[in-house]
């Protein structure tokens, strides 16, 4: 697959995914979404990538849906299905952001949100389920859709209150208003800021610590754990899969490695790697269908 | 309905319930839940009102419950259901002060708490289903049940942990101590601080910004969708509601107006209006039984 | 049952339970973690413990899994297992750190982490189900299971995320870095900071918070619930359990003394003690099984 919107390096352990419209503001197109999702296929199953960032040709992040057809602009999403095999009733029309965004979420490589600049609606949704997100001193970021009479996308009810709270979420998006990164830092968007020249070098730096000193089916599995008991109504579905994983990580020769390199104060040099060296059996429980 | 405990006026769009016993603090009665819960009706079935503003007369905003009866102020509780239909062993008894903050939480328009004075026991339970906490500086705050030796009320136990916290549910409900209004601040529960006189002046600020520039329809929706996720155990919930919810929203004449009057660089004048126009089937799922 | 690896002492309605191997950093052991479930059935059965505070001996807290097994340290958990019935492809192999931290998060009495020092692996995570956390200024701390070549133990990919959000959580987990108190501080995983010598005296001023001027019938039930209902799926699982609670406790004698203290100016006097005092049919819902 040749990518038209997007561009996608991997170097050093490490893929850049990179929305590459900058005449654009990297607006997201359908395009864009499917090339993203195919994007993360390759990070996944390429085992010499560790960590991914993902950032915006030119000076923005991305500003949002493109909204060059105007008036039919989210009304497009129906006629676009039209067209296709499903009209507007068809229970299996899928949101195409939720799309994505469940797909970096289920990213067996951790995932780095370098926000060279402005983030906003889709922009600003699919930085939710990453796992860091450093932005540009400065930048603006919005939740616009009520001030578009839309409502929230790319799963943004479920990931927003979840990162920052649910004061806060309800503030944004109740509201509609553009803030600064500044102020996304200060409610926990972000957890870092950069000069905008400097956002993509602190990406790499982060990614560097997912990649050195760390095994990755671990970093991997933690990830996926992680983010999936978020979610779980009882400590005792993490009991349940912690048992599994760690019994079975335990058999590992990464194991071995991680203490005996630990003993021997030198760098651990882990060979498991990503998809390949997974316990059997994980993941232990499938993903609910739409 | 004649309100003896509250008073709701309606102006410019904003519905103003106040808490009404000034003489006792605003300390909260059976009666007074029950003109709370029917105020909430009325403001949900106003198509005019687009935020409720929640706020105390006189010097308190609502001193916890009334203690007039003393010794037998909770075992009333019991005695009253007794001498209707049910006795204590009635499954259908049901915690007031639940059945008010699961009525505020279903709120169809936003709900600002202007905290004017001390907020206490239900006092402070009842502003955790409210999307903005603003209060006046010094205020004192408490949810004080262990040192009167009962529990949680109000779904305390649920929202609590999810507005500030489980270390600072804990630390508030096991201490059961009082605090100010600055430590509610640092720890957020209320997003912002006035002197007292000027607490109602700052919570119409803010109610602006969820009547100005956004859609009322819009943003009934998506208070809804973020309180609803808050509990959802994964972000396939949210795919699935808000794929059906912006596919609708989209078809809509406020989605021509909000993309075309950002093109247009000019206010939007959304047409929407709640209730009436939500799109057909809204909302999806139903509420659990009791 | 004689303690070999820990430490208990009751006195004036606090236990205080120390892990005491301090030649080995209080090194975690299988039968550490049998022995410290142990002292929480005895702090929960006896009624004159209100609240319990967990604290090492010597200058560390907890470092961790003892490796004094090196390379055989995780895979031994296997080994172990398959001396006994369980080899390692039974499905009731269970993580011994979650069987502790399940069995601290449903302790009947609060408990404080008093973290004297460095607090690493299990050592880090057996602090998450407890009520509060005060650590020693510069004490170093981590999650370094990626840097083991392990994953998440003690039900930490649950906990972790609640306590200090998805996004601390992420961070520390996936780079296992180690990181100082006061990091902690910042990012809500201890609650306070003391000099080492005086960890131990801020614990027990925190739990004379937990023992004083509160039911202990009350401060017991309010923690249950509160952690509870940090997994439930919406605000009605609060409710039913409150309505239920509240009614009862409402009744009791401690409540006519809660109202009558207040009203009165003067310390309650509770009766009701734990266990043994709780209403009838509490907790109304059992926990899930393995």
């Amino acid at each position: 697959m040749a990518y038209s919107t997007i561009a996608l390096a991997v170097s050093d352990h490490v893929a850049t995914i990179t929305l590459n419209r900058p005449d654009q503001m990297n607006a997201f197109t359908f395009e864009m979404g499917r090339e993203l999702i195919d994007a993360f296929d390759r990070t996944d199953a390429d085992p010499e990538v560790r960590a991914v960032i993902v950032t915006g040709a030119g000076r923005a992040f991305c500003a949002g849906a493109d909204l060059t057809t105007g008036a039919e602009t989210f009304n497009a999403v129906a006629k676009a299905q039209e067209r296709g095999e499903l009209d507007e009733t068809d229970p299996r029309w899928r949101d195409s952001g939720g799309m994505l965004n469940l797909r970096i979420w289920n990213s067996a490589k951790p995932v780095i949100a370098a926000i060279n600049g402005p983030a906003v609606g889709i922009g600003a949704t699919m930085i939710l389920p990453m796992d860091v997100r450093i932005a540009a001193k400065g930048a603006k970021m919005a939740y616009p859709f009520a001030k578009r009479g839309i409502v929230w996308d790319g799963c943004a009810s479920w990931f927003l209150p979840r990162v920052v709270g649910i004061s806060t979420a309800l503030d944004w998006g109740l509201t509609g208003r553009t803030f600064l990164s500044e102020e996304a830092l200060d409610k926990g968007l972000v957890g870092e800021l950069a000069e905008p020249e400097a956002v993509l070098e602190a990406a790499h730096t982060r990614a560097r610590a997912f990649v050195d000193a760390v095994a990755p089916v671990s970093v991997s599995m933690m990830r996926t754990m992680a983010w999936r008991m978020l979610g779980a109504d009882h400590p005792m579905a993490a009991h349940r899969e912690e048992s599994r994983a760690i019994l079975r990580r335990g058999m590992s020769k990464d194991a071995e490695e991680g203490v005996m390199s630990f003993l021997e104060k030198r760098p651990p040099r882990f060979q498991g790697r990503v998809p390949g060296d997974y316990p059997a059996g994980w993941p232990y429980d499938a993903e609910p269908d739409y």
